[in-house]
């Protein structure tokens, strides 16, 4: 079975904004053995839509269009289906109802245009939506000999997320053929995407009936195993198999086997360990106390720590000597060593990360280049420092950066 | 005018990707006066393309692909759109010698599968592209009487953005009817989109000839104006009094008329004051730090700060009274005021922020719920305290705390 998802609305050709509500169908989807074969995006304009809708019964088993149920002029999705199939709009009194108690209930005058939003198409099952006025729209028709399916569904992300869960998973799952879809997700950090390719290719090339995804973004590496099968624990047996030869492969440097992030990671083994972690962040000012921070119940492990971009603020808040500074430069081995040493000991924290290096795209020179990263950790055993050179731009050696530090704590607690 | 772009390849039909180079390549359309029509996704099915190429010639007089060019199995944009004209490809031995030559450079013998990207189509120009293997190709072509362009380009952003900008806007430059475009971008914050958006409609309702577009996200509100005429000044003309009215209605809600940041302008703003800035950030994590210092030469402004997740940074970095923290809990107006305090005095910066709030999802009581942020920026003169309550998640209510942050700085400079 495949599906073409139509995004509708002028706003998604502009610069400014991207269709992401078929990423949250497509994972639907694909687990109901479903492939997206299509995805297009139209304007609000009715030839335009009709002809959309057209081709895209021609091409698939199922047609999803997402927008263009609202109450103006700009919705036309409704009368664009209709027009399609052939098939008429009849006004639902029930949904005008409905829509009257809604507006009444928070005391604003219903507008005329509203009543639009209870124009059903012959023949459509109403997808009740909770969360906006406009409710979508199921349909199962024969279109020139074939069956289709054809759902309407409203544009906002929340209105379409929890609508297509409540009212179409439940129907799809009922009407399509049975397939039971095992999933597994690894993640690496630390390795570039084609190296881990070429290490892992000839393992995956092996099962075909498995289908294996690498997504690579800032140093983390994502491997997405998903496989169909008639009876779940064999699509789960596949998929695990597969998922234990590739962690052989790599060994250590995959961090997380059921999908969690690094940073959950780090806070899962520091909390495992009784562990606690305070960091002193100069080219990275910051970013590695906010990914550690977005993560609830982080303030479990993770205490705080200094952002230190002024050397005076280097002395004052992570101790680094002043004679270190001078002698060695901000960027270097020492200060590195400095700033976590100085900053584990000032929190009372069992571990201290301290990074300082160049950001750019200013500030490099011959000797200390854009890229130049000092990242080190310390606990009461011994302090290690790695010296990185970090390619392209600044939110990207930065990203890098943190990644680095947060892939050496791990390390350390392993 | 007006264009289709057509993603091509099946991974960005997966949850996992999605296209973001069709927002580059509309905002460079849009200024040379073309409009996205259409913007298709589709897999690396032979069959699916050519279909999907002849259905955008009969709609578009610009298609653009891109994808699909390398030197792979699964790359077959060159081999589909010669399909779908009918025309033949040929295979052009100048490439190959420069791809042996590339590969040699390397030291990396070249497989013969690369020469496939030397094909190309009866009659289309050859794009170079210095960042990658597989160089695009420009078609103007009469297609059943219709004059079209057919624009190949690679997939990678890097590879197609610069060879874009350097192939392919002189040629459409010349090619296209000249029209002249001009546009301005303000900024806003700390106000609804829909109430931004009733104030000012009634203005940019009145200049058909400009098209206006809203864009809100977390608490920033971008307003984009885009006028073309065919002469320069009177675009711009008419662009710049709508953009003065808008300001005349927003006041000093609006940060920015020309586009900058929030972060931009708060550092602008301490560098022409002569002014130093530091963070004590407890429910935020580093977010503000981490936006300030995303900035390249923050350092010049933003000296650093504390992230004091835990009471006793607070009280160690920072200097909170272990008896405020007693008495009023971490989470306090005191709390905030001692944050700012504390760091602007022990960072010797002329302004000092302090954040504190529960950003959820747990941790929320009914006296203190999750969202209740109190916010303190402190300076020689005096110490303003703010109390919201911000709704969403965890990543929302800290995105509009630190925005909120920003704001506040940014109008004690003003």
């Amino acid at each position: 079975m495949n599906c073409e998802i139509i995004a509708i609305g002028s706003e998604l050709l502009t610069p400014f904004r991207s269709d992401t509500n078929s990423l949250f169908l497509t994972e639907r989807l694909n687990k109901l053995g479903v492939q997206v074969a299509f995805k297009t995006i139209v304007g609000d304009r009715q030839q335009d839509l009709v002809d959309q809708v057209r081709i895209a019964l021609n091409r698939a088993d199922i047609v999803i269009t997402m927008g263009g149920l609202g109450p103006t002029v700009d919705d036309l999705t409704r009368e664009a289906v209709a027009e399609a199939l052939g098939f008429r709009l009849k006004r639902d009194q029930a949904i005008v109802g409905a829509l009257y108690a809604r507006f009444a209930a928070r005391r604003i005058q219903m507008t005329d245009n509203n009543s639009r939003q209870a124009d059903v198409i012959d023949g459509a099952i109403i997808l009740e939506n909770p969360n906006g006025t406009a409710p979508g729209q199921w349909l199962d028709i024969v279109y020139n000999t074939h069956r289709k399916l054809v759902l309407l569904l409203p544009g906002p992300p929340h209105e379409l997320k929890s609508l297509f869960d409540a009212q179409c998973l439940p129907r799809l799952t009922e009407t399509l053929p049975k397939r039971h879809i095992a999933t597994r997700t690894l993640k690496a950090t630390m390795i570039g995407e084609s190296v881990a390719d070429a290490r892992i290719a000839p393992i995956y090339n092996q099962y075909k009936d498995v289908e294996t995804t690498i997504l690579a973004h800032m140093g983390d590496i994502q491997l997405n195993l998903i496989c169909g099968k008639p009876l779940i624990e064999l699509a789960q047996a596949r998929v695990d198999e597969l998922a234990g030869r590739i962690e052989d492969e790599l060994g250590d440097l995959i961090y997380s086997s059921q999908g969690e992030s690094l940073e959950q990671i780090v806070l899962y083994y520091l909390e495992m360990r009784g562990a606690t972690l305070a960091t002193a962040e100069s080219c990275t000012g910051g970013m590695m106390a906010q990914r550690l921070t977005s993560i609830s119940g982080s303030s479990r492990s993770y205490l705080g720590g200094a952002v230190v971009y002024s050397n005076e603020l280097k002395t004052a808040f992570a101790g680094v000597p002043t004679e270190t500074l001078a002698l060695y430069g901000a960027v270097s081995r020492e200060v590195a060593t400095a700033l976590a040493e100085g900053i584990r000991q000032r929190s009372n924290a069992s571990i201290g990360v301290g990074i300082t290096g160049i950001a750019g795209p200013n500030g490099g020179t011959e000797e200390k280049p854009v890229g130049l990263v000092y990242i080190a950790v310390a606990d009461d055993q011994q302090t290690e420092v790695v010296e990185k050179r970090f390619g392209g731009d600044r939110e990207r050696i930065r990203q890098w950066s943190t990644q680095q530090a947060l892939d050496l704590v791990r390390r350390r607690l392993m």
